[in-house]
């Protein structure tokens, strides 16, 4: 009992207040609570607040006005003041099966929910998470099965004049065998980082848990950071604490297509890799779907399988970059090339929907073969880490 | 700019509402501000708030009540109102170079600032982050030197019967040379776990740069978690995310220390190491302390450097563990092997001081040799920085 107290003492006071305050004051409330049914309930303790509010992508979307006119964001709801200071919300009907996002809206201000330290930064803004278990949303869960490593591995890029950051995951036994794997690369979205893919997008949790079940072949997954003027994620990189380079809207502009040969080499170098086009795919989400469509086009030879999953499939101005230009004579060289897999994938409600059709006009006309997924909801990160799930089932087989 | 104005808009469309607001709501408020004179103002724009307050480690300390006693934390300051509705304060006087955490209080609720994306987040508790540089603090910089690869890692544990994360640090140059590399093994405290060392510890930067100087030997770091009913930090093992094991506070109950030889033996197969006590070290801080003393005791010929950072040097009873029992006996031959060194480092305002002091007194008056280091300060993350970043270049030379 002494021992114990003193290191609940020793726990309190290696806290900064606020911690131990949490220790201390054990949290009353419980939030968010998974109901039997599926309904979750949402808590927070602020005797002294007047209005506190929900905001999650579980509730209907709202139309807010911007200075660039109409755009659909997640509601919000109301939660009701307890007699004890504690407001309540619990969701009218059951969730489905997702890894949701939310926070509180506290007297005009947003604030992550003090009981839940589960949370995923999406570009400069920090949200709480909560998964309801089943079907997909199984494949985001850290399992009892065999983990892979992620690694946060530095390159030097000549081209870009910089030493930078990737995200690299081995399977599950690479350290432990000799073997040679296949290499997937895969691309974040504009605003995102070599972080986004295996925290927002769970991949690390859908390769584990499909290369267990035998869904997936083993293999390495390298997810760079594909905004060429940044060497990292914002606090990993020499710009340090106090500038806040995630508001700088990265352009395709070519360079980080044309530095792409350095990754692969770097990778074919430092790790056991089967260093050839058979064992090469290359997939990304939105402005990382516009990256995989010009690298795999400017480097057939290089990737055998190409996903642009909700991709930028509109052409920059050849004048750009020499990667944007002779474009139909490189699609076409592509396709020569027969890779093993071209495959396009976007949700209905996607405001790139137009441009994948316009896109899919062009393969079709000239008579080159990809597949096609189209699926409900629209540019969020529930339809890219489905698409992943989907896509690395038919790679390396 | 039609190009800029479709990736805005991808940008946008990929968020969630609120990092829609981020972007679209170019943040009018800059926080913290870091001024020429070294003083920090911080600003929330929260026109319908009531109160807001700031809480931080650099404000004077402040004596709270808790049901078990007087306990002292970081204080507050007031923020004051502007007519446009944002709340502003400057701190009265500059801020040492340091790394320094904080957090707003809005109508009596603590609040991230959201013009801020540094965070990190200390057992239960996420804080806003900023480092004002100089001196020592330029070594929590990621600096534009080679850096070193971190990996989570899993491993077996048969005594604990779970697979189990590891955080490894590798230094720059490990995948493209053949060398072997001496090994330190790096220790949390209660309430922590394999995160903390490289996150709040800044052991990462704090390796890069000292290795980078000429100042620490190139080493593989080794940032086990020391929860033995834990597999893993928060979110990261099957426990999943509704449940809240972080504020379960772990016991000294033998079981970590018994199982560590496991560790030892899956790095050696793992990684190029220098697989002899020569070429290991093992440190820890406050209960990652009173293992770093236990565990280098049992496994005398594992370890020629020990250090004890703020460390739990109370006892447990002999009878809790086998790992416990014999102390006097375990520690003579320890000694008898003439550690290379034992090292011992405290804060005068630990509450942990005493008993430092006594354990100093028992080795005292067995004359076993260990240099001491006292310090100014607590039981803070401010002094387990500093520690590491003097015990590092006393290794392996």
């Amino acid at each position: 009992m002494k021992q114990t107290l003193t290191l609940l003492l020793a726990a309190a006071a290696s806290l900064g207040a606020s911690a131990q305050q949490a220790l201390w004051d054990l949290p009353e409330t419980t939030s968010p609570e998974i109901n039997a049914d599926h309904t979750v309930t949402f808590r927070l303790a602020a005797p002294e607040a007047h209005t506190v509010e929900l905001t999650g992508d579980f509730l209907p979307p709202a139309t807010i006005q911007t200075p660039r006119g109409e755009v659909t964001a997640p509601g919000t709801a109301a939660l009701t003041r307890g007699d004890d200071g504690v407001w309540q919300f619990t969701t009218p009907a059951p969730l489905a099966p997702e890894l949701y996002s939310y926070a509180f809206i506290v007297d005009g201000i947003r604030v992550n929910d003090p009981s839940n330290v589960y949370r995923l930064r999406d570009i400069a803004t920090v949200s709480d998470i909560f998964i309801i278990d089943g079907e997909q949303a199984d494949l985001y869960r850290t399992a009892d099965v065999a983990h892979g490593t992620v690694s946060k591995v530095w390159y030097h890029s000549s081209t870009l004049g910089a030493d930078r950051r990737l995200t690299v995951y081995t399977p599950a036994g690479y350290e432990s065998s000799a073997e040679r794997y296949p290499v997937l690369y895969l691309l974040h979205g504009s605003g995102g980082d070599e972080n986004a893919w295996s925290e927002l997008g769970r991949a690390t949790q859908i390769l584990d848990n499909l290369i267990a079940a035998g869904k997936a072949e083993p293999m390495i997954v390298v997810m760079p950071n594909g905004n060429a003027a940044l060497s990292a994620a914002p606090g990993e990189s020499p710009l340090g604490l106090t500038r806040q380079p995630t508001t700088r809207i990265p352009r395709m502009e070519g360079a980080f297509e044309r530095s792409f040969p350095e990754i692969v080499s770097f990778i074919d170098t430092t790790y056991r890799t089967h260093a050839d086009r058979r064992h090469r795919a290359i997939a990304g989400l939105s402005m990382g779907g516009g990256h995989a469509l010009h690298i795999s086009k400017e480097y057939p030879d290089t990737f055998d399988y190409v996903g642009l999953f909700s991709a930028s499939t509109r052409l920059p101005e050849a004048d750009v970059s020499s990667v944007y230009a002779d474009f139909d004579a490189k699609l076409r060289r592509q396709f020569e090339l027969r890779p093993a897999l071209y495959w396009i994938a976007i949700g209905r409600d996607d405001f790139l929907f137009d441009a994948n059709t316009a896109y899919r006009a062009l393969l079709d006309a000239n008579g080159y073969p990809y597949t096609y997924v189209e699926t409900a909801d629209g540019h969020v990160w529930k339809n890219w880490r489905l698409y992943l799930s989907r896509f690395l089932p038919l790679l390396f087989r």
